[in-house]
């Protein structure tokens, strides 16, 4: 049988990295062994190295939101094409830190690409392919960009004005009423309750798809 | 008044390196003295980038065509709105070697994505910014690589079946056809008649653009 391709989703300092703990817990209590994890971008050689100019940039040059959208996009299909499908097709269930909602609702909602480019671009490059399941990390810009903060250097697309991030927020709470595959996620609670939550959501999830 | 964007297309040692120097020869013979010149994909610091990771793809990861796709367009845009399109701008006619037909008959033609896709993406990444004349040097494919290979190493692109250069001949050959901004120039032709061709076909157009 096909494996599950599970993805979290949220603003910086969410808790993303924290929940996908939760998420692979959860999936060995309910028996669910085989798991992997991907990071986008990246998590190829070559989107590692995509990647790294994104997170980059140059000093002396623009990267404009065009080029950072087609970059985005051309680490995501080397990151589905050979390790996503694969895996899942091995039976493997894949958890992903990000996928294809970041985009939608950064460079759709942030950036402000008009949501038939946006989904245009996303039924080229994907084709018909989507995440079985989106637990979407719901919380204040403020509040993750202060956790994160905390954590260290904020990298170029941390260093954007808060509007950016309210635009971001508002799309993703936009796509998630749209998609019954979304669960929205309060992470502006304590890690017991986030985590109890997430248990929930993924437990009621389980029982509905097998 | 505007500079003019003009493009010197064909496949690897057609003679466009060659074609170039002289449609700028020919353009200060007529007067043109603010000239630039572009290749593709390149001709920024982050364009420069995004070519060596084309160029060297990675030894144990395929890079799949639609991330190839997407890595021209991104190094396109960035060269686009941080040189052509200022350069123009400033009344500078830019030469570029290379830029959007390259795609559509590589990736449309060689590697074939359809062509909707293909108009579609290059509407999307460039809206209506179209060269104002382009250079098509037509070359057997197999000519074209000897001389090429003359020259040293092939790259990446340039270790393909010959099936694909001539996909990809058939596609430029079709796309000048539709183009009244193309002129086709037999590129098997000694230096001399090259050079001769590009001169008579650069001073019609410059007689009919100005
Ligand atoms: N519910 C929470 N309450 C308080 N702090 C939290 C909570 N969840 C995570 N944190 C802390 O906030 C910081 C950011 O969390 P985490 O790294 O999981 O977020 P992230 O969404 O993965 O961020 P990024 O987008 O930068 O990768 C970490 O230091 C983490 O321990
Ligand atoms: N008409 C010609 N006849 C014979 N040799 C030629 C002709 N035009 C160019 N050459 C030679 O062929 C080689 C390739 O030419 P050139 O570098 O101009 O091609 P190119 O289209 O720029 O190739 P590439 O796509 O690899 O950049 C060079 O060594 C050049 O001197
Ligand atoms: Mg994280
Ligand atoms: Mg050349």
């Amino acid at each position: 049988m096909n494996g599950k391709f599970i993805v979290v989703e949220g603003l910086e300092g969410a808790g993303k990295t924290t929940a996908i703990k939760k998420v692979i817990d959860t999936l060995k209590e309910y028996g669910v062994t085989d798991i992997e994890t991907t990071r986008e971008p990246g998590g190829t050689p070559l989107s590692e190295q995509i990647r790294s100019l994104l997170k980059k940039g140059h000093p002396d040059e623009l990267l404009t939101n065009m080029a950072e959208l087609l970059l985005f996009y051309a680490a995501r299909i080397q990151l589905v094409d050979n390790v996503i499908k694969p895996a899942i097709k091995r039976g493997i269930t894949v958890v992903g830190d990000r996928h294809d909602m970041s985009s939608q609702a950064y460079q759709g909602g942030g950036r402000g690409f008009d949501q038939t480019l946006m989904m245009g671009l996303r039924d080229t490059v994907l084709g018909d392919f989507r995440p079985d399941f989106i637990i979407y990390m719901d919380i204040d810009p403020e509040l993750g960009l202060s956790r994160a903060r905390a954590r260290g250097e904020l990298d170029r697309i941390e260093k954007i004005t808060p509007d950016f991030f309210l635009r971001t927020r508002k799309r993703y709470l936009e796509l998630a009423e749209l998609d019954d595959n979304v669960v929205v996620i309060d992470a502006s609670q304590t890690i017991e309750d986030v985590a109890n939550d997430i248990q929930t959501s993924l437990y009621i999830w389980l029982e509905n798809a097998s």
